[in-house]
């Protein structure tokens, strides 16, 4: 099995995301750096993901520590929370670090984060399978396609290697496939960094889940021929209204099952609900190198010095989005009320 | 200058589209083969050049006939009919041609033929050219941007690249630009081909015109950023009801138009009206290979067997359309009456 990142031992092993489909790599990164890097460079995304490796960045940039060691574990803390700025999971990962890294001897500090991390690691997969149920639940209640299938779509990749294990997005169809539900899942590709194509499509294929790949823009027509009874993606942050910062695109794809009259469901853990931001304007999105778009695959796209537009996110508002699946329930409008709930009970 | 087909006395030269927009490389065809090959591989693209590109392959394939060249002009007609189904300017070219192939001689045939396509190149340059006259009289009554500028996005390539020259849903961008209207140009890469970042982007490059490139899934952001003030398009194939096909992606982009309440408009000549299907759902859509989206730009971005849905165009329903904008006016709704009215004025 195909695992997102484990704790070696002496490394954090991460599956390298940016080689997939065509190569299967693992590297140990052994530093704070390595890890910054990894998060920036897309080896390790999704926002609990990019949460736990965080996490896990803190211990390797303090475990050879000596003398201020407080002080050190605040210097990488605060490095590794510049690798990105969106996801949430990231930020709430390291202050989780931070918090435990309290006790009167060095060697304890260091032992206490490393519980920690690997502590979050196992209750990442368990949250996952949590949302995995919840979604299952909503997906039971929907419309089939002619052939007795339920049709999705997803956006990006949300699946097991954007968390610990299971996913949050693709967590209720790898529930549903056990349970014997028969799906048919498209999978926009998700440019320009195609983890729709590249990582959803690898994930529901090995899970032997019928899947087929779109291009972005393909969304409308497979909608428009009722191919698709639901869309259900991840997301990055969520704000106290219930706005979605997810992959640049998820917008789009929000407007358009609303068209259509096709329910969008969002699928995250708790942690992802950042209840100091009051709507998603207060989001962080980030803009990327222009040349994932102009040379994304390889080879040179667009003529040369042009301008070019990379956001990574998007942030889709609350009204477009029908319900927000977390570990501990389903979510509704109106979201100030039901995201506060679900965090309450989480307490 | 860069010219997307003409006649050198021998051959049809055209630009090699697939090449762009790192490569400037003219091929000149000799025959039908090679004609219906170019039209099949995009060599040559966009719904009025594959017409009069259509045509001459037709005098290629007729020139060297002896006998019944009645009975061959219609084997070549019949022949290059089949390159592309979507768009009707192909039909209506080869139409055309087949109905001036009549005189008493062989010879007389055959320069019949080469001067109505010399004539349809001649004719296909002056209607763009007021297909750009009229789109300014409509550019001209829209609001600006804070900075002065007129936001426009357009997807795929609808440029002199997608003609003989001038373009259809940029020939207003064009003309704009020559009377000093402050343009800012968002151009939709347009997957799988990307005609968008490749041609688009190129063509308006040239021209001076500010152009930015986005992938298609960010255009909800730029118009949800109040950047667009219009949405500008060409189309392969009108219906009698205003139903509009056009590259994949272009419905996705009226619906996210709607949302937002920015005007949508479609530019076209009259000749790709085709009053004889009530309606877009009779006209067909090309799918074409998966390696398009899996290997698109020459390196695989997909699992290897996984399935693949590849539409070349969508059918954007007439009531998201603000406009056709032809050589002879604007259409607007009731388009069943609006666009037999544009057609009169033709004959």
């Amino acid at each position: 099995m195909i695992r997102t990142l484990q704790w070696t031992g002496e490394a954090l092993r991460l599956l390298d995301q940016t080689l997939l489909p065509t190569q299967t790599v693992y590297v140990d990164l052994t530093d704070e750096k390595q890890t910054w890097d990894a998060i920036k460079r897309l080896v390790v995304r999704g926002a609990p993901a990019i949460g736990v490796a965080a996490a896990f960045g803190v211990y390797l940039g303090v475990r050879n520590a000596s003398g201020d060691v407080m002080g050190r574990v605040n210097e990488v803390c605060d490095y590794l929370a510049t690798s990105r700025p969106t996801a949430v999971n990231l930020f709430w990962a390291i202050e989780r670090i931070r918090k435990v890294a309290t006790a009167s001897s060095t060697d304890q500090i260091k032992q206490n984060i490393l519980a920690e991390c690997q502590k979050m690691a196992a209750e990442d997969s368990a949250i996952c399978r949590a949302i995995g149920e919840q979604g299952y639940a909503l997906l039971q209640k929907l419309p089939r396609r002619d052939d007795g299938s339920l049709g999705l779509l997803t956006h990006c990749n949300a699946g097991a290697l954007a968390t610990v294990e299971w996913g949050t997005a693709l967590a209720p169809m790898f529930v549903a496939h056990e349970r014997g539900m028969k799906l048919s899942v498209f999978a926009d590709e998700t440019r320009p960094l195609l983890q729709g194509s590249r990582i959803t499509a690898f994930e529901l294929q090995q899970a032997n889940i019928p899947v087929t790949v779109i291009c972005d823009n393909m969304a409308a027509t497979v909608m428009s021929q009722k191919k698709v009874q639901a869309v259900i993606v991840g997301t990055d942050r969520v704000a106290a209204n219930g706005d979605v910062a997810n992959k640049i695109g998820t917008m789009g794809v929000a407007i358009l099952a609303k068209h259509f009259g096709i329910p969008f469901y969002v699928a995250c853990p708790t942690s992802t609900i950042d209840l100091s931001l009051a709507t998603g304007a207060q989001i962080p999105i980030e803009e990327r190198a222009a040349e994932e778009i102009t040379r994304g695959m390889g080879k040179q796209t667009a003529p040369t010095g042009v301008n070019v537009f990379n956001p990574a996110f998007d942030v889709t508002p609350n009204e477009l989005v029908t319900a927000i699946i977390t570990e501990h329930g389903i979510a509704q409008s109106p979201y100030k009320d039901s995201l506060r709930g679900m965090l309450r009970t989480d307490r």
